[in-house]
Order: C-alpha cells, then structure tokens, then sequence
C-alpha cells in the first residue's frame, strides 16, 4: 500500500532549493542545520523522488561571486541535476535579502534601487534561461511599506508595471520563452506588501504591455495569513488561465508566514485544492515551497520533504475517491430549471421578466450540504 | 472652528438607507430601534447635511409589493428628497436577505435562483434609474460556500460573468447609463465568500464582455476583516481607472463585520484614505456604508451620521496640513539615480546591464521614515 | 463499521436546545427553518441518539410568560425528555438577546440593568435545578464595548465578580449543588468582549468568594475566533481542575462566530481535542454548541447534528490507534538527562550551577517531530 | 509647544538594550545597522532623555563568555550607566536564541535543555540582581509546538510550574527580591506558544508555590497578534495586582510580531492605555520594546525611540483632557438605580427576587456612546 504513494516525475514534484537547504533561522533565533551545499540539495532531492529544483539566483550563485565563480558554480549544478535526474523547471530572482532592497525593490523610492533590482532580474532570469527553466516567479518580498506616509501607493503600481514590461521585453528580445508568475503575499517582511492577494495581481496583469506572458504563482500560506479561501483563489487564477505555477505549504490564518509542510495545518483545505488541481488538468509543477520545523536536522527535512509528496499523493487518491462515490455524486448532481439566464437578448429577457418564481417553494427544501460535507470528511478519514 | 467641519452638498456625503435606519438586529439579538420609514430616513440625512441617499430595492420597496404599492411608495420617496434636498447617486439590489438566496444568487446551484437573481436585479435597475441612480453596486452577498464540496469554484465564477454580462446588456439596451461597481468581502454571512478581495474583483471585470462599464466599490471594513491595507486596494484600483463608487466605515481586522462610524477603529488608516481620495481628485460619492452602536436610539444614529462626515472633514484637513508641511516635504522629496528603467531598448539595456551599483553605499544611509511616521501622528493628533 | 461510530448514552453527548432549533436567521438574512418546539427538538435528540439537552432560560420559557405558563411549558419539556431518555445536563441564562441587555448585563452602566441581570440568573437558576442541571454556564454575550470611552474596564470587572458571588451564594443557599462554568469569547456580538480568552476566567476565578465552585466553559469556535490554540486552552483549564464543561463545534479563525458542525473546519485540532479529552478521562458532558448550514431543512439539522457525534466517535477511535502505533510511541518516548530541576534545595542548586552543558551536542540530533507529524495525519487520513 | 512631551527621570520610561540595538534581521533579510556595542546603546538611551535600560543576559554578556570576560563587560555597562545617568529596573533572560532552544526551554521534552534553561535563568538573575533589577521578566519565546504530537500540553504546564517555582525559591534564598513578570505570546517563533494571553498566566499565577511573587509583563503587540483588547487585559491584571511590568509597542493584529514605535498602529487604542496607566497610577516602568524600521541608521533609531516617548506624552496629555472635558464628563456619569446587588443577603435575595424591572423602559433610551467616542476622537485629533 504505501508503495502506491511514491512519487515519480510524471508527477511533476519540484521544491525550491532554499525549502530543503533552509538553515532555520527566525527572527529570534539562529541557523540550527549547516549549509547545504547546492549539489547536495541537487542530491537529496534525487534520493526521495523529486523531479524538479526551483531556484532564486543567490541560493545558488552569491551575490559578489565574479562571473568565472558564477560559470563554475552553474557548472556543477548542472552536473549535479543531471546526475540526479532533476530538471529545473522555475527560476527567479531574489529581491528582498540585500539590505540594498530594505525599502523594496521594484518600487523602492531610490531609482538607484529600481534600476538595480531590475538589473539583477535580467541576470537572474540569464541564469534561469541557462539552467533550462521555463517559467520565471516574481515575489515582490519588499515591495510594501511600513508607513504608507513614504510613497503614495498608485505611484508603486506604476513603477512595478514599468519594471515588469521591461522583463518581458527582455525574454522575448532574449527569446528566453519565458512565462512569468507573479506572487502575491498581504504581509511580512514589510508591514503591509502592495499587492496583497492573488487577485491583486489578477487585475494588474491586464494593464501590462504583454499580458499573455505574465500569470500568478499563489501560495496557500500566503493567502491563509489573511484568511482567505486558496481554492477560491486559484479557481479564479485557473478560470482566466493564468494559473502559470503554485506554491504548496501550509499555514495557519492570522500569523506569521509558517511555511509548514503541506496539508500539516488543514487537511480539509489542502484536500479541495488537489481535487481542483487534478480535475481541472493542471499540468504545471507542483512546487513546494515550505521548510522543516527547526527541530529537525537533515534527516528531519527528508521526512518533511517526503511528507508534503506524500501528502499530495493521498489526497489525491481521496480526489479519486470522491469522484467515483455514488452516494457523494447524487448530493451533487445539478438541479435544472425551466428559465435559464445565458445570452442577453430582447426575447429572453421579455421571458425572464415575466416568469412567476415561488421563492418559498424553492426556498423550502433543504440543499444537503451537511450531510455533503459529513461524507467529505469521512472520505478524507479514511472510513469511507 | 467646528463649523469649518461641517458638510455641505460639495462634499458629496451619501449614506445607504439601510444605514440610518438600521434596526441594530444581531445574530444574538433582536431590534432595539422601531422601524424608521425611508421617507423619515431622508429627512434624517437631509437634517445633518447629507448630500445623497443610497438604497437596495428592498430597503424602500418589499419584496412583495404590488407594482402599484411600488410605485406609491416611490412617488412619496422622490417627493422626501427633492424636499429635503438628497440625490439618489447610487442603487443596488437585495441578493441576501430572503432565504431563497441561502444558497447563493448569481452562483447558486439552482438555475431557477441564478434566474430569479437576474430578474430582482433588472428591476433593481429600473427603479435605480427611475430615482436617478447612475451607478449600480453588485455586492454578492451570499456567494460563497460553507462547504467546498457543494460546488466547483470556477463554475462560480463563470456563473458570474454570465450574470454580469445580462446586466451590463441591460443597462445599454434600456440606455440607463449605469456604471457597475462591485463588492467584495471574504467572509459573513458565508463561511466564505467568492471575490474575497477587491483585486479579485479587478482580475475579474477584464474578463467580462463589457469591462468599460465595471468597476469596483471597494468597503474599508470588508478589507480589513482580512487585515488587508485598504489603501493598497484603492490605490490599485483608481490607478486603473476602476474606483466608480467606495464605501466608508471602519473595522477591527480579523473580526465579524463591524461597520462602525468612518475612522471609529484606525484614524491612521481613515487619514491616509483621506488624503488619496483627496489628492488624486476622486470626485464620486464619499458614501458611508456603517450603522450607529446598538446602544444607540435615533438621536445616537444622527450622532453617528454626523461623526462620519465630521471625522472626513477634520482628516481632509488634516491632509491639507500635512501636505503644506514642509519638514514633512522635505523628506518625501523624490531621490534621483543616474540610471533609469524606463522602457526597454536594446541600448537602454546594455547601459543599465554595465552599470555597477554601490549596493553598501546605498544601503547604509537612513530613510528617515521613522521621523516622517511620527510627523504625521503629530499632524493627526493635532500638536503639529 | 459504521455502527461502530453509533453514539450511545456513555458517550455523554449533549446539545443546547438553541443548536437544533436554530433558524438560520444571521446579520444580513431571516429565518429560514419553521420555529421547533422544544418538545419536537428533544425527540429529535432522542432519534439520533444524543444522551443530554442544555438550555437557556428562554430557549424554553419565553421571557415574559407568567408563572403558570412557566410552570405548563417546563412540565411537558421534562415529560418528552422522560420519554426520549434525555437529560439536561447543564442550564444556563441568556443575557444577550433581550435590548435591556445592549450594554451589557452583569457590567453594564446602568445598575436596574446589573439588578435585573442577577435576577433573572436566578430565576434561570431554579429552572434549572428544577430540570436536573448539574453544571450552570455563564456566558457574558454582551459583557463588553464598542468604545472604551464608556467604562473602566478594572470597574467591569468588579461587577463581574459582584455578581458571579451573589450566584454562587444564591446556589450554596439554595442547595443546588450547581458548578458555574464561565465561557469566554472575544468577540461578537460586542466590538470586544471582556474576559476575551479561557485564560482571562482562569485568572478571574481565583479572586471570588467561592472559586471551588467556578471552572469555565472553553468553546472551540471562541479560541479559534482569536487564532488560538483550544487544546493549550482546555489543558490549563483540565490540569488546574476547572474543566467544569466544554462546548465543541469548528470555526476558521479570524472571522465571525461560524459555530460549525464539530470537526469541520479543521480536522487535526479536533483530534487533539478528542484525544485530550480522552486521554486524560474527562468525564463530563460532550456539548455540541453548534447549528445546520443555513442551506438545510431539518433533516439537514439531523445530518448536523449525526455528524457531531459520528466523527467525535472517529477521531476517538484514531486517538487509541494513535496511542497503540509502536513507531508514533517510539518517537514520543520521553528522553532521560542527568540532571533535573525538581524541588529547590540548597544542594540541589549547586549541582545545577556547577554543572557543564554541551549545547552543541543536544542542538545538534533531530527531534523526529517532521516525521511524528506526518504519521498523525496519517493515522488520520486512515492510511495507517 | 513641544518642550511639553519631553521626557524626565519621573515619566520612567525605559527601552530594552535589544530595542535600540536591533540590526534589523528579519526572517528574509540580512541585518542593516553595524553592531552598537551595550555602552553606546546606554549612552544613546542617555542622550534622548531615558530613564531605564533593560535588558536579556545575553544582551550584554555573550553567551559563551568567561567569568572574568563577564565582569569586565558588566564593569564597564554599569559604569556608562552611572555616567549617562540610566538605570537597571528590569532583567530578562534569552531562553530563545540559541539551538538548544529550540524545542523550548522550561518545557522542552529533553530534561537537560529544562535543567540548562533554569541554569541560565539562575546567572541571568544573579546579572540582574548585580545591576539592580527589581523586575524579572520571563518570556517564554519558544515554549510551543508545532505539532501538538510531541508533548502532552498539561505536561508542559507541570514543566514550567515546577521551573516558576525554583526561581521563586532562588530569588528568596539569595535575598534578591524579584518580582517575576510573565510575558504571554500566542505564536512566533514557535507555531502556538503555551500560555498565549494575559489571561492565561492570571490563571497560572494562583497555582504556584509563591503566587506572591508573580505577576504578569502584557505587551501590546502580543496581545494585538491575536486581535485581543490589550486594555482589557492590563485592566484585569492591575486589578488582582499583577499588573508587574509592561511592555509597550504596537502592532496590527493578525500578523507577524511588528514592534512598531508606540502608537504608531493605533492611536486610539494606545490612548486609552496611556489613559488606564495614569488614571489608576501604575507607577512602575513605562518600558517600550520596540525596535526601528529597517530602513533606518542610527539616527533613525533615535527618531524612533524619541517618538515612542513623545506619543506617550502626547497621550498622556489627551487624557487629562479628556478627564477635565465637562460634556464628556456628562456623557459618562454613572446612572443610579432603585435596586443594588450588592453582597448576597436573604433579605437582599427577596428584594431582589420581588423587583418588577421595566425593560422596555429602559432599554429605550439611547445611551450616547456614539457622541461621546466621537468626542473622544476628536480630543484625540486635537480638534476639541
């Protein structure tokens, strides 16, 4: 039985480098795992099933490294994923470590800063290019404010589209074939990040120079800091066809970002987001992008790893299983009606204007989504 | 001194009919206020200097009415605010209070729902348009899920549009010149609701067949329940031409729907609000979609109507301050760089891919936002 | 199987009599079920096979009924419950509904109100006895404000223990042999509730006249509101011995009351819950103080109300699986060291300051807890 | 003017030595500010008019430090405080920063890391104690879960009784005179942290050998994390006496632990503590832990931590207005009534029990809270 949970590449699981290599720092506390040297992570990757490695520019070449080091160290990762039979299918750029981004990046007040950010983008997206990836995320970590008193908030929204239009023509001038995914998150680092939510970004993608090439990357904590229902999200992402990648973890309502192993806070959630996933046909990576408890050592981060595919697996057969339950299958049948909205026409509204509803009629018999949700949850438990 | 803060027709004050009138029903109790006839309500607003009056369908004509019940009922309406001096800017429709809409309106499982929703909504509009309205808010306000089992979120959407869609058809065709603006809220009364941001609803109205006649109305407290920065929304949405209508209250974050008097909860908050509508020349309704206190009988509701347009003004004034300050100037004065991002040019790039930044020199000059932020709690706190 | 789920008396599940009968009526929509009579109410209990009803004042005797009709409506009341095999376990006073009340009850400004308060406790009191209740539960629905302009809040809580003495002379006097219950909540329907957490009545307790006679009343949905850890909450309670009653229903947190049916909104604290619960031998009642989706009928609320209890009696049994499971014990099992804090002695304490620590050497193993807590889940996905 | 806020010995305002020596680390970037060395911190606490340091052992003695390192280091610090005229009230002790923590400290599963944790509290009280401390502060930053698998949580509350007690003891045997104040957190660093409210140690406090000695440290941002009245909170602890120490920042609820500038998130709440604290005339340290933006230098830090005491003079202004303003005087008179409740009496019982109360009479009166939080607001935006 639990051989039938092991993953393969046509599964499409990558991780970020910085997930599994994450030292567990916080902001009271320091590193309690050593660094894990890039080919390594290229290694346990390989070793527990994973089929891809996502990666900012830094988390493999240092920000001062000259271009020979560069060439040398891209060199031998690259060696590394083939030898592990990793592909690299994301790459993005790393905008919010450097002090220099302390008052963001794209939308910094400094132009100094603006240009820089820029600047590394096309080289991170070089990189990226290089390593063979196809799809470029963009996470505005710094983007935001602490005070709204520095800078009025549309003047960010210009800056931002001013940077992301000079990107595309990049790849396209470059012939990278890049599509970028864009990622929102409400907060942390900075007090309040512009663009908070995917929806956000589902609205500025339209007043770019070229938004065919631009889509979202949600991430399930980032939308759970703010309480927001995730499925809700990426239906609407999915539904306009902008749903370029996915970030999946977990994360309790209402904190700090946690980044927890997915489906370890809410099962439920993380249930309905892999039906949706697999019943759309979503054929993107599925891209983990969440860390070991700090209690762990390297051991602990294979377990955590193995858990978020793990995870996935079994709710994806629980997906299966729902669909195939009869009983689940007539609580959700589609109830027909004699008027139909549709196309807007003189007829057809005449018709609907004049049709007689019997609102206590219809108001009256019970829906069922109790006993729904009840055998949902029994699905997921296991006894059903 | 306080009659410099008191409004006038130019302020464009409006407030929801239901708001006034706002019986103080809870879900743990009952009414402490009697009814307040619509036509008294408009007395009431026309007393305290209101400008305009907003209504849903329902809160002047019942859902039962005979159209000729209807159209009495209107008559005397029109006839109270051209006495009392109060427009009719803006109308909308009941989508939530009957229980034939439990399930949702506009996505709701049964067709004949989604139908009688459309139907409600054309008649919404006419009698909108018969009072002058020219803009149509949509707040859907039950449309969402307790379960996610009961119904695929992209069917919802999809829904949606199809429903939007007939009323934008509607409004052309009956030349009623409305433009659309739609709500979002995330949760209450449903578990969750679709559209829980005003970014979704910005990703959303691209979509539609006539996204010219949409936008959104965004509402200080159904950001803040999901503890977003109200300004980030507002901002994104007037910098894409989508601000058609607001609404103004306040709100503890990560709490039930409070609606309390406009700056009640975070005068930091309402002033920078303030100062964007007022800066950028936002020149709609500066509606207020809040109620009186339960504790409250009908001269505490002309307290609070009152406290709302008092609490603008004062921060409008407030912003004038801040604006004329020259300290304050000083340190939001634009940086300028050498180097620029601009738009893309095979030239352009080459200088800004050769340029070195001193990232160190950069970083290590201070923003002075900790001064500015506290300037503007002295400006607001009335010691600067 | 599933009878292997079938609730029995054992199992001490109660309901509040307010659970079934709800009608859905919430802030922005009417009832939408027909009222139930009590007597219908306690036979539908007795169906499903639930063991106890609790009950406010007026969930059974109207507010205003006179003392003959008290006297009818509690004589056919036990009858059904004598003949349905229910108890009622536990009584209580409602406090919120009625508009006397909108400012509080046993801390609000006007004294008749605090008077008037206390009065009706007690009479809720001898109905309650009347009934055979055990446990009282005071719950300060409207304890609160909206401003804190309009009290001292150390003055609220003076009150507060005024009139919690008085009540528990009143039973002593009375011999009614009552156990008070306090349930806190921190929010809803007030702006902020006094006595916000579990905690706050843990402290509160220790300062009246009779604490032995005081524990609280943790509800799920209550410490959820707040993003807060309800099995940290209920432990302290437990370990101090002031577990007197527990309400169980899901909520998500940061948003309105949802009051959900038990389990469903997150199924991994549910069954730390349950686990707890069992683990330690907490003997008293299993309350379900949740309600249907507004979506049902009343074979709806039955389905509620079954899968209360059919999936408290799930997660009871993966708690004994949990328990059993040789690899989860071998992971919990208690690590040994040299030396110990214990009680404070002279020689003690200078065995502990003289003694080396090797912190490298114990930061530096993993604590398996990745592992721990990916083997829960799937004990609870039922995979293991 | 502003010569009126500035601050004295008398206002006993103190800043942690972490506050203004804060780097600025944050979990997605690096640090920005150079090291100040624990002297230049005090003396910089000298030059912007403070009256206290306080401070973690580790702050100022690093860990790993020798005994004779140790007492050169404590040498010079209480040297530049005697210079700069600034004084120890409190001490604390770091329990969170290293690895070893990172399971916790006084409830780690590992007995070493409990016996290491009370070591190094002992020395931290024996710095203390040398540097003049009255005030110990215990903060528990990593006693928590992130999975409720790992410990049984009432175990936890054993553990860290049994260490509250050994310090109790060792304080008294040493003849040092603490006072211990517990500092709640609901999360961050940890998933949840044990003991998340105020409330929650006023419930532990009683059921310890030495209750006495115990009381509570309530910080602003800890209890705004999870959305909690922090006026409510400190009101009760300073009504049983335990109101020991606070620590005063800010912070917007439902996100990461922001320690902004006092006042800086919510001017409305920090008032009305600002009020509570003068008008009950807690006369212990006024102590701001808080750090500057991370877009700040030095002279950032200062701005900062000049703003921290001129807001709270500022506030402390308002009141006294707001004390002395006859119409709001007016607005909060306490009502008189016929009926008392009073110390319960058999005679009083039967008073009580026979009163005829008129509900509805009362309850419809209006009760003005929304003028008189709307004076409120207005005394606090300068305008009255």
């Amino acid at each position: 039985m639990p051989h039938a949970y092991a993953p393969t590449p046509a599964h499409k699981f990558s991780f970020g480098l910085w997930t599994v290599s994450n030292r567990g720092r916080d902001p009271f506390g320091d590193v309690v795992r050593p660094a894990l040297p890039p080919v390594d992570a290229v290694k346990m990757l390989g070793d527990i099933g994973a089929w891809g490695v996502n990666l900012h520019d830094n988390d493999l070449v240092p920000i001062d490294a000259t271009s020979s080091e560069r060439d040398q160290i891209v060199k031998e990762f690259s060696r590394a994923c083939k030898e592990h039979n990793i592909v690299v299918p994301m790459a993005t750029v790393n905008l919010f470590y450097d002090p220099v981004f302390r008052d963001g990046a794209f939308t910094a007040n400094d132009p100094r800063v603006r240009a820089y950010a820029v600047q590394k983008t096309l080289r991170a997206m070089d990189l990226g290019a290089e390593l063979g990836a196809k799809i470029f995320v963009l996470w505005g970590g710094r983007e935001g404010t602490e005070t709204d008193a520095c800078r009025r908030p549309d003047e960010a929204v210009k800056r931002l589209r001013e940077a992301v239009n000079y990107l595309c023509e990049y790849s396209i001038d470059k012939k990278y074939g890049f599509r970028f995914a864009m990622e929102s998150k409400p907060n942390e680092p900075r007090g309040d990040i512009y663009m908070a939510s995917t929806g956000a970004y589902l609205g500025f993608i339209p007043t770019l120079d070229h938004p065919e090439l631009v889509g979202v990357n949600p991430e399930v904590a980032h939308e759970h800091m703010a309480g927001l229902n995730f499925l809700h999200a990426i239906a609407q992402a999915w539904e306009c066809g902008k749903l370029f990648h996915i970030d999946l973890n977990d994360q309790n309502p209402g904190r700090y970002d946690q980044d927890f192993r997915f489906g370890a806070a809410n099962i439920k959630s993380a249930f309905f987001l892999v039906k949706f996933l697999e019943d759309v046909g979503y054929d993107g990576p599925r891209h983990f992008d969440a860390h070991a408890y700090r209690t762990e050592d390297y051991d602990g981060v294979k377990d955590f790893a193995r858990g978020c595919m793990r995870t996935y697996l079994i709710l994806k057969e629980k997906a299966q299983r729902w669909n195939a339950d009869p009983e689940i299958a007539a609580l959700v049948k589609e109830t027909t009606g004699d008027v139909k909205v549709g196309k807007y026409s003189a007829a057809g509204r005449d018709t609907l204007l004049g049709h007689s509803f019997d609102r206590t009629a219809i108001a009256s018999k019970g829906l069922q989504y109790e006993k729904l949700d009840q055998l949902t949850m029994e699905v997921l438990l296991g006894v059903r």
